[in-house]
């Protein structure tokens, strides 16, 4: 079932598409600015980036210099915390829809695993391997495969064995998980989840369900055994600006629960191969260049798929030359 | 949040209310018949009662023959099973709303009781406390203290220790479980829960989220440990009749997601003491007799609020007499 973009995105802009679901925008490619306006984040200047390299003692990572990472939420507390002394945790996830990572799927575990060697801290993994049998047409068997191979490539990233925790839904939802899921079910109404994501009626009630489940990693009361006696300790997320939804609503309930609101650092997407106009995705093989791909095949992917500034044929080429321009902007992503 | 009767019973009555949360009918009492209509139940009728009786070799109970228990779903189908020598399984149980048990609430666990004994069958009790976090305004540690405290109540009745599992879903909820209720809440749109519960936009999604909760120990393979590699085993749920919304949604789903659909054996409701226009419930202690209400509790809640056939003062009594009819209506339940 196709998912409907918000209300609130509608009326504001009518070509361009942002939710967790589906990514698309007009011709000019997605407009950043208008979605921290829109989704109330706050921009990720300079001065917060020279505040990370200085805590950290290290340079800050590519990318932040380059803007990949833009955007984010309560992350100069997080600076606080850790400039004091103090702990926080890391939380990011993945939704396991196919047999491999691609390129995209690496951007926020390469940044997670440098923020972790940075700061030294400990960190969750979620893989929803729930949510993609709720939205793709895949068996229960089936989703928990794929989020034990997509768990390969994520340990190939080289996080820290000694703090992270790698869990898929299927496996972990049950006891003070549970507990929480139910803690923040209560705090939402249905008509909160469709402004937020764009249910709609004839959706089924696994998609209305299912954001709970996203939100509560946020808090550490949902993972005893790591952070047990530990309820208050303040979490960083690491994602793409598509899962601020979930996030804008995990924060609004927090406080009503009795826990700290989770801080956040988003970034754009990494685009397909075909151009800025939507991200790398899973759904469509010939955008994307996957873990697994042999450099045949990426070869190949680059030559017959990839945008490179030049025009739709060689006869156009030689009337118009290339669209440098556009080629510019692709590159510096 | 008070509960909404859905719209189906709306339409047909303007002033009977029944669902799992509200239960209330007009002058005359709830209309039985109506509802058996209504559900799309089946009639317990003579003939069945009297093969429960020769199959199992004893009297029928007493809740059958005086027609407490007089609503069905495939309960032949259950009853030509163990004809031909093979099993089935009992589910049944409760959302620990009060502290004790009272008489109402033993009803189903006294007959669950005689069909453990009768048909020498396993059983699975749910104690929803996560439903009544939901729904009322308690914290997780109280539903799940009350779900404890109940759970000494129905051990009381007597169950077959090697053939009974009790479990509270904030405890056991996770697993196989929680695959079959992500399998349930795929197959239910938001559309359909709003006709067979009557939610509206402004309840939480907690509400929304729960009718796979109790959906699913319907189906054997949610019991890994008690059914393993019995995952066609048919299920015999005894109940009241105000729970057959859950399980109508239940025999819907279980073919499309590969399995049997439960079989139904419904009640009547146990009356208030105020009469038979209301059941005896916990919200209103004054309407109730607990099991823990010592006998002089009980001889004054019976002379000072129960229904006796008697007039409002003895003046009335003595011009009108006892309203015979209402008071034979009354014991014959």
């Amino acid at each position: 079932m196709a998912s409907v973009a918000p209300e609130v995105e509608k009326k504001e802009e009518e070509e361009q598409v942002v939710n967790p679901w589906e990514v698309s925008a007009g011709k000019g490619g997605i407009d950043y600015d208008k979605l921290v306006d829109q989704f109330g984040c706050q921009r990720l200047d300079a001065a917060l980036i020279d505040r990370i390299a200085r805590l950290t003692g290290r340079p800050p990572h590519r990318f932040l210099r380059r803007g990949l990472f833009f955007a984010h939420r309560d992350l100069n507390e997080i600076l606080d915390i850790y400039e004091k002394g103090d702990k926080f945790y890391l939380y990011t996830g993945r939704g396991p829809s196919s047999e491999a990572l691609h390129l995209g799927h690496l951007v926020p575990f390469m940044f997670t695993k440098y923020l972790q060697d940075a700061f030294k801290v400990p960190l969750v993994i979620q893989l929803t391997d729930d949510e993609k049998f709720l939205w793709k047409n895949l068996t229960v068997e089936e989703s928990k495969r794929l989020a034990r191979e997509n768990a390969k490539d994520i340990i190939a990233c080289g996080f820290d064995v000694e703090r992270t925790f790698i869990f898929s839904d299927f496996n972990f939802v049950g006891g003070a998980f549970y507990e929480n899921m139910v803690k923040v079910a209560r705090c939402v109404t249905y008509n909160k989840v469709v402004g937020i994501f764009g249910f709609t009626p004839e959706d089924h009630i696994g998609k209305i369900s299912f954001p709970p489940v996203q939100a509560v990693p946020s808090f550490p009361s949902s993972f005893p055994k790591h952070f047990s006696g530990n309820d208050q300790l303040r979490c960083l997320i690491p994602c793409a600006i598509d899962q601020d939804p979930y996030f804008r609503m995990t924060r609004d309930v927090a406080p009503r629960i009795g826990y700290q609101k989770p801080a956040l650092i988003e970034s754009r997407f990494f685009p397909a191969l075909q151009g800025e106009n939507t991200k790398m995705s899973a759904s469509d093989p010939n955008s994307a260049i996957y873990v697994t791909d042999s450099t045949k095949d990426i070869k190949t992917k680059v030559n017959k798929y990839a945008f490179s500034g030049g025009q739709d044929s060689v006869e156009l080429h030689r009337k118009l030359g290339a669209n440098l321009e556009r080629l510019m902007s692709q590159l510096s992503t």
